[in-house]
């Protein structure tokens, strides 16, 4: 492993032309572990649960990752207020023993924390911008308080809302990385993800990117789409990736959301570690530096993404001397023939079956596929029930033409 | 959870009628942690890296498993010897840790500690019945020392390594349980899944069953058949299964090792936790009650089995907190339309997705399909290269028909 | 082609070792080009429209077929007055065309003539045994009158009936065939094929076989029991097989009927010419001499079988004059990419694509999959409504495992 | 069935909104017969096997279509005498021929006799705009003979030799129909669709529209591109779709061509009549009124367009005689179960498995998917072998990003 030693910030090694590799989703992967309530997705583990928390950060550390986030996803207080939090600690408390754990961990190896912020209660039920920036400002605090050593303003579907945040975490003097979940259609008002770039930059993000919702080769796609429309405008940035570890060919511009198998019935989606490697090729190709994972993502896939990148990197991450590359470990198996797939070439072409015969390869999205008809709907941000977007989902069904 | 307080033996709990939920596999899970090599597969991570192990076993106990087993799946010292463990501890060291770690949990909640032994490279290559004796014998020494509950043989492929392990783990006075890694085509002796268990209670097996290999439903199968000969024979035992989390029905007689996806390309045939609900539901309804799981089990699919049961067992487990009984947290989510998969119907009837449309739904297994020519090849146990085997694989292809 | 000349009987030609290619299904081909109800499956085309039928023979014919089968399935007066046919012909008229046709075609090359009947409505609503078999006589008039060369007696679910056609045609003195659609499982009151086999054999057919129903490699299979039903009996017979061109891996005992996709959404099923000729080598493997098809099979299926087993008969049909073997015919094609397709190895490799991402590989049948269940159903052959047999269908379902 | 007598001009039918019925291709049809060799794919059985034609012809005129195409698809005398026609019968007697067959059975219905010409290899080799043109010119002399009803100018790659075809073919005096083989992203040098179809209608052609190559979605989306670009350009058209009758979701835009089933491996890509439903409906609510089908279309799918418009024409076909509506005819079978299908919305939903476990939903095409790589490729229209086009192939390959 490299040297920790002094560390050097986000942007010295990224002005140096380093890969950064960030980590996987924690809300994802602690749920499957039994200390994250899918539904509200809230981040109270940090503080009930610390060693389960703690124990994830050291296995993305392991696996190769330079950054720590603090597991203060969804943490702001209207959202932790609003979405059933059992209220046994505060906002602030999350927020800081988040803080702690990221920094005890990444004082253990070659890593940076990373304050994150994301989208918010608020900015959906249309409260002014004062408000929704007074939420982001709240976490900010703690942040600063507890001196992370950049800001992610991550999981925006408005690039409004995120511009909003960026201008809050800039204050801090920090570096800011903005990351929105979106695809190449843009964002949910439709503005096209070079836009949205444009605007992210000007508002004083160093970085740029796409996180969540879409498979890594889609969200490599959509950063590219960013940087072709930061380059256009005349202006700089740096890129980031941090994708689902999901195939999500068969979704509209709502993401995996909108799959009939969200959240519960992923599973048959879930990318292989061969996936990885082109997903990381792919996106050092087309020039991002800061390439990490979102929802699905488990240590080995962040592993998987370093061992591919070790050549431009110049080391392998710790994990791997339990991981022979491409495979090799299997050189050491009982039977021969599995002895026989201890090679690149092997993996690379395998084509994984399903083992479900009676499953399809593609599914049909819940709720509409028009970008036009889904900002309509957009609009009703503050709609509560299913009942009252009806006669719009309606609408927006009928004017898409659908095969079987 | 049901009060800790002074525990009965697993024994006294199955002849009361009560269910025992068991653990999840390690060596896969943590395989996708960084802690274990894929090929040897040996645990030396007990004493490598126990808080990883700790951390492990302690979301089993939140997910509601009765049973700690000790991480000592290849722990035997000639497979430790054999595999390139790196030899920074001893076999006895590694016994030990794992013992310790699974006695600490254990103390949590309400779970007893099962010291394990697993199939040996000495059988297989043809070693004397006193030989694989004595490298039972050494683990048992451990097992003894550190007072473990009980005691569990499993993942054997032959029944007469699993007869020579029962009567050397009987030896202890401690109850004991035989699990074969085999299918409804039987042992790869062709011995058939009645007989075999009829074979492992005169061996001295009070709890017989089977472990990893096939998915849910096909173990489930074939513990029923298992039951069905020691019935007919007029003898009595206790049943389990800890199946595999992953669907293989196009597996032949070896069981997932000779899918072309084992081990790195499983992801597609991951069980959901809805799956898991109908596994737990048919084991019950056929009369086995140590129900648990073996390879790609992550803690949520334990909880699913526990969930299911929940009404015969008479409470949830601990981390059903952080899970709405089918789907019912979603009830909490941000999108109106996902709210409205926050019911049963809606999971039991999902058919899942691959999201991959190039790859099929089935595999072709890599060896043969035929268990005489299977028979025969495993004579050979003592082969070490592929090509030596070549001969034996073509005329065991040869009697196959195969439509693609 | 082979002379025509002085023809020589089927017995003749099996006796001397010969291979006999028989023709593909009527009613499936002239429904999709128009001339048959899907329902009725009624046969009256044959008086109708007799260039259609004479077409389709005569493309048969070209592809290699020996047998020209009279095209009377389902032609028995029973059938044809319960099911609703128009009644511009009787059923003599009807049976009468049919033969004409069928030796005007027979004719013009080295081709047979073949008398068929099949199941009939007298015998599932419990008529006597006089009866049905005074159902048979009446078509067998038409047969001996125009002086057909051989008898069929196929399509039966139920080897009873099986055996009473067999002896009403035998009373013709010509060499009759007995062909049931059944598969391993056996007929639909669970009688083996082994079984099924012996009891036609000893009613006096020459030929005993499978038609319909199943996937060719299924119905090579159970005409393997047949066989080896007969041998073990010390009996003798001679082998036909004439299965569906459609691939049923997931089929119950009642075969294609019971799929969801029958009969109007089984497309994405039909067989490629490439299976064709792996069902022709198989199914001569096992000793079948009689080779032909049914419902699916249009004339380039034979074709397929006939070019498979063009070496054994010494000749190629007259229509692979526009076929290369194994896509020779491609050198021709205008795109160099294509050009590279003509060649055995590409299309013994190729795995088609449905081209259906949101469609599954396997059906769950509609009704029951357990012979038992389905047994008791079939006693209640006189039920004429689903209501009715409701209760029945619950208890069959009850009985069964599934997994989605 | 509507009067036949005397009959009204295409124009006349599509200036009063009424709907023309198109045929289905006829040299896939005849291949699967008998009379057609894949790879040079030429028509020379309107000579040969006359009655083969004249049955086809009939059936799809059973089945509603109101247009007779001439067989003359590859019947210039460049591509006979190129592609090994066996030289027993001129083009020109192949030609007047097939506009025989067109006549009689068209005066059998109310069915129009279209002259078809198609892509030339003179084109493909560079030949000078006047010796293409004089290849069409020989064809349009014997519509000009036969005096057929009107003319079509189908499958072309290159909108510039359609262009050619429609100037020769506008000098007859008859309406002309001007048919690309193209896809969204427009013809092999990229003209947009909606370019084509201006330059097209400019050249003359009163019906501009799209034939094979694509499925029936992707055809009428790409005449909807045509036609939204012929209302841009302030000009009047009338518009055609004649589509494949396989899903071709994965092609690049070279169309089937490129996938590695074509043309042996299509069948599960077949579309089941209700799929023409869908298409039917869907093409006339796009505002297409000349509507038919190519390769893969047998007699029940243009059935199955007819009865899909029947309320817009105000008739059934003759053949829906053996066609109850949605599967009406299904309440005469035998099974209680099956009847229960007898209903629209069974078939609506059904969404039909493969029946290939082991076959995958999507192909990869064979040779390159990005229209600029092709475009490169294309220029060499010369290139006669592969070995020559390998660099090419090559570079457009470097340029894909491709997930597996």
């Amino acid at each position: 492993m490299a040297p920790a030693g002094a560390k050097r910030n986000i942007l010295e090694r990224l002005d140096a032309g380093e890969i950064v590799i960030g980590d996987g989703g924690f809300v994802f992967a602690l749920e499957k572990r039994g200390y994250v309530k899918a539904g509200p997705w809230t981040p109270e583990a940090a503080a009930e649960h610390p060693e389960a928390v703690r124990q994830l950060h050291r296995e993305f550390l392991r696996s190769g990752s330079n950054v720590m986030q603090t597991f203060t996803f969804y943490a702001s207080d209207d959202k932790l207020e609003n979405r059933g939090n059992a209220q046994r600690f505060t906002g602030a408390q999350i927020n800081e023993a988040a803080c702690d754990l990221a920094r005890e961990v990444a004082n253990e190896g070659d890593a940076m924390v990373a304050g994150g912020v994301s989208q918010t209660p608020s900015y959906l039920s249309c409260k002014s911008e004062a408000e929704v920036k007074g939420i982001f400002k709240r976490q900010l605090n703690v942040f600063v308080k507890k001196n992370v050593d950049f800001m992610i303003a991550e999981y925006f579907e408005h690039v409004e809302e995120a511009e909003w945040a960026v201008q809050v975490l800039k204050t801090s003097g920090k570096p800011v990385c903005a990351s929105l979940c979106i695809g190449p259609d843009g964002d949910l008002n439709g503005v096209s993800p070079g836009d949205c770039a444009v605007r992210l930059v000007k508002a004083g993000a160093n970085i740029v990117g796409i996180n969540c919702h879409f498979d890594p080769m889609i969200c490599v796609k959509t950063v590219k789409m960013m940087k072709e429309g930061v380059e256009r405008a005349g202006l700089k940035a740096h890129y980031m990736v941090q994708p689902l570890a999901y195939h999500t060919p068969d979704c509209n511009c709502q993401g995996f959301i909108d799959l009939p198998e969200f959240p519960f019935g992923l599973e048959p989606r879930i990318l292989t570690r061969w996936d990885m490697h082109k997903y990381a090729r792919e996106a050092f190709n087309v020039g991002i530096r800061f390439i990490g994972g979102c929802c699905g993502f488990e240590p080995y896939h962040i592993r998987a993404v370093a061992e591919e990148l070790a050549t431009e990197r110049g080391y392998l991450p710790a994990a791997s001397v339990k991981h022979g590359n491409w495979g090799a470990g299997l050189e050491m198996h009982t039977k021969p023939w599995v002895r026989a797939r201890a090679r690149r070439d092997y993996w690379e072409k395998l084509k994984p079956a399903s083992g479900r015969p009676k499953c399809p390869a593609m599914s049909t999205p819940d709720s509409w596929g028009v970008t036009k008809g889904h900002a309509d709907l957009m609009q009703h941000k503050e709609a509560t029930s299913l009942d009252e977007l009806k006669p719009l989902f309606e609408k927006a069904k009928a004017n898409k033409v659908l095969f079987s």
